[in-house]
């Protein structure tokens, strides 16, 4: 089994109603069992989940994000690493300035598990497919340096794979059992989008059936990824 | 641009002392500018980095984990995340009972990004190719559930891409400005390799020119990728 990431060109811009994925079926050709991954920003956008801010003011989409914020973390100078309503932890509350117009930021769709979800009705509808699909973001992490991609919302795929009671090539049971299937898929994806080169979405082929979910839909990245606070250590 | 993940299939039981650059390099023909992943457990196998527990008490490991930690961050239960002398955040230190023999416990390797250089010394002796390696393991995350795999060390590749200086499709100088390009590819790789299923190592095929790094490489993971404790917030 082998996996390959492509990035998909020529989406084009993105306003508010956009039918994304219209736009991005009339960009990539898909199979059975594609894996689309679209970024937040240009789902943000589709939606129309942006403010109006201050273009002169470097600081104007602060008190955006306090707004968007439902608890604060940490902060260090500008920096505000807080959680957001959907359960994610991150720095400005996902609040983005850069590619978006100058005097706008995008902030987080509301519902990314449902954003996710009508992207793949929409390839459904166009292909007569069964595609998994992500909204991803770029997020910082303790202890590390450097931003990777993760998934904010998801469709189509099993969030987290439980592993519970599989065994390893000694027939010892696995100390760790769930894998976040859809982050891995993010920052692969990622490999190919970049940051500054404007490419919006990018499809993953190849990968295992057992990812794929039927057509009701269970959970989704808030359920399943977002980990609860009494689960939680750091929060 | 398309990137592919390949498996490497046939590695074979790894022991003290095994030459893994020349069982990749039987097992798999590797192209200029491939990215060899390698996961930690095959790495500490191969360089000896393992200690004996007994097996009849499923917490005769916890000794180790005390031991290869420098600074205890949690506790919860029988579950420790330390800081390792390396200065990675993990659970129990980074010690790991799956895939390796009964009684035994597997270390992280001493320097994993000199094993990383030392595999692919070897691998561009026996192929005449420049290639990338990345020693990956699976860590948990905070406010994330499930877990993904990251590196603990590379070789001929830019461990985080700066992108300062950089525009975005608006002209607009980019927020975020380095990217984790090794635990991209590491959590890509893991796609392809599994928890179960035995593949020890992966091939990453198309990755962009500017990843790679001339002969003489400079830093590595725990160089450029573990964040300075002065510049963590959740230390």
């Amino acid at each position: 089994m082998s996996i390959e990431m492509l990035p998909v060109h020529g989406i084009g811009e993105i306003t508010r109603g956009a039918d994304l994925a219209g736009m991005i079926g009339s960009a990539v050709e898909l199979c059975d069992r594609d894996i689309v991954v679209v970024t937040q920003k240009v789902v943000s956008k589709a939606e129309g989940a942006m403010v109006r801010i201050d273009a002169t003011d470097p600081l104007s989409h602060k008190p955006v994000v306090e707004a968007e914020s439902v608890r604060i973390l940490r902060r260090r100078g500008d920096l505000v690493i807080s959680e957001t309503k959907h359960g994610f932890v991150c720095a400005n509350a996902g609040i983005d300035l850069s590619n978006v117009e100058s005097g706008w930021a995008a902030l987080l769709p509301e519902d990314p598990d449902r954003s996710a979800r009508r992207i793949r009705d929409g390839l459904r509808g166009r292909f007569d497919v069964r595609v998994g699909v992500i909204v991803s973001d770029t997020f910082g992490r303790p202890w590390r340096r450097g931003v990777v991609d993760v998934a904010i919302g998801c469709a189509g795929l099993v969030p987290v794979l439980d592993l519970r009671g599989s065994t390893d090539a000694y027939g010892r049971t696995l100390q760790v059992t769930e894998v976040a299937l859809v982050d891995e898929l993010a920052a692969a994806a990622e490999l190919v989008m970049g940051k500054a080169t404007g490419v919006p979405a990018a499809v993953i082929r190849g990968g295992d059936p057992s990812w794929f979910l039927g057509d009701d839909d269970r959970g989704g990245v808030v359920a399943d990824v977002v980990r609860h606070p009494s689960d939680d250590l750091f929060r």
